[in-house]
């Protein structure tokens, strides 16, 4: 089929390539005038701009957008929509906040416009493995975009799992159970690390994937990781979080859901990201006020 | 090889059937008559007591232990004792605490015999895919039970990890990690059950076996019970605990490691349990006492 690509990062550079390997015809544009070069190499049909990349659709177009969640998506949007028909259809496979797809889907429908949600999974490997996709929309746009799923996709890597926002929120949540599971291999390996045995992590990380209960593709990766560096000396211990992590704890908290370690993952990052501990500082000076407890003082 | 296997549970009952399969010769004994007679039928050669475990195996023996861990692991290794000769091995494939290994290795290293600790993952499933073995224990030693670990093991499946005491440390951790990602995917699930969306976490659990960052062994096993049991109506939310979780914890205070996410994980299971929880009474009853909020009554 035809698709158009709106932004060509590590991601939509990836997508362009695997819908044009599974041959589609992909119309592709950023701003970035060498990332629209790379994709025509790769024998993509390049757009300077966002009405160019509606010209040269044909109607009922279907247009991919692979751009930060936010008001970058809401830009594009705003953009695109003078250049398109009704009956055409926007893919928002970013990370988009559930709550704001559900509102894009519905002041589009009123519009005519489809709008369909794709929670996409499996970062840089995709473009080799395919992504897991998690799509959400009204029925009949879904099943139009369905070619182009099922090439970005591995077999059974995708599903339509429910109205408008449904994608979103099931990408959401699968990056919430990442959190955890990230923070529960991480507490483990510095487990290993600090025991007297002078244990190699990385025999480990490659001996668990083979019949062990946790084995699995984030393990997979600690053994890569491991493999390069086996004590992640190049690595400093500051981890970023982009969203979903937190958007999975607000859904807790709305939904009074009790999600002690998806939470606790996540203040974990804000922790890695501190050069010092107010709290900290707080628990060292009241034992200090209450037992004369020793201090230490600050570098300052 | 030729191997006596003490302990004829599930577990012992089915790595004996993979070691004849793999061509050993399995001296088989536990104290129910049934579990012996069942193996005899498979071919093992039965024993009657732990003096005539010793009695049909050729020096030097090779007794694995596959019994519950703590005093049975002590009462059957007392009793096996006066019937071994210097050089035979026992090996400890139960989950021992790691600290017990290290003395128990000392104490018949003394007298001569060899004692090797096999940390065994794989659970039900060992028979078929095989078990990932953690081994501890001198070299020479564990050099001489590889055949048997071979065979256990799928392949890469089982390597020799350290010295006395560093298989069942590292089983331990494994199964500390174990507790993390399943509060992890436990957390999740109750997220997407409590959505509006209406999901079918069957399809997502399956969905994301393919292609998605979180895809793992224990997702399979999540995708089995849901395909059984969409809304897992027929099971309690009560969870045990089998000491590998305690003990982790306990490692991480002893080594002064923040581990929060898999100590929580502990705890949660803890909470599993209570019928009623006594510090939600205390809090209830503080926002009464200091607010006059509402409080429910006791049912009893």
């Amino acid at each position: 089929m035809e698709i158009g690509m709106v932004g060509l990062g590590r991601m939509g550079a990836a997508m362009s390539e695997r819908l044009m390997k599974g041959g589609h015809k992909v119309v592709a544009y950023d701003p970035a005038t060498e990332a629209v070069a790379r994709c025509e190499k790769l024998g993509a049909v390049g757009a300077k701009s966002l009405e160019e990349v509606a010209q040269k659709l044909s109607a009922p177009r279907a247009v991919w957008l692979m751009v930060p969640a936010g008001e970058t998506v809401t830009k594009v949007i705003n953009e695109l929509l003078p250049h398109l028909d009704k009956g055409d259809t926007l893919i928002d496979g970013g990370n988009s906040n559930y709550h704001e797809t559900v509102r894009r889907g519905k002041e589009l429908s009123e519009k005519g416009i489809n709008y369909v949600d794709a929670g996409t999974s499996g970062g840089v490997w995709g473009l080799e493995k395919g992504y897991c996709l998690m799509v959400g929309g009204p029925d009949k746009a879904v099943k139009r975009i369905e070619p182009a799923f099922k090439t970005l996709a591995p077999e059974d890597g995708y599903a339509h799992v429910g109205p408008s926002g449904a994608g979103h929120f099931t990408k959401m949540i699968h990056n919430g159970i990442e959190y955890g599971m990230l923070q529960a291999y991480a507490e483990g390996f510095e487990l290993l690390k600090a025991s007297d045995f002078s244990l190699d992590l990385h025999q480990l990380a490659a001996l668990w994937q083979h019949g062990s209960v946790i084995r699995s593709w984030l393990l997979e990766l600690t053994e890569h990781a491991l493999a390069k560096d086996p004590e992640l000396a190049n690595i400093r211990g500051y981890v970023e979080d982009s969203g979903e992590g937190r958007w999975t704890v607000f859904e807790a908290i709305d939904k009074n859901v009790p999600a002690p370690v998806l939470t606790l993952s996540l203040l974990a990052r804000f922790a890695s990201r501190q050069e010092e501990s107010f709290s900290a500082k707080v628990i060292a000076a009241l034992r200090k006020e209450f037992g004369g407890h020793a201090v230490k003082g600050s570098d300052k």
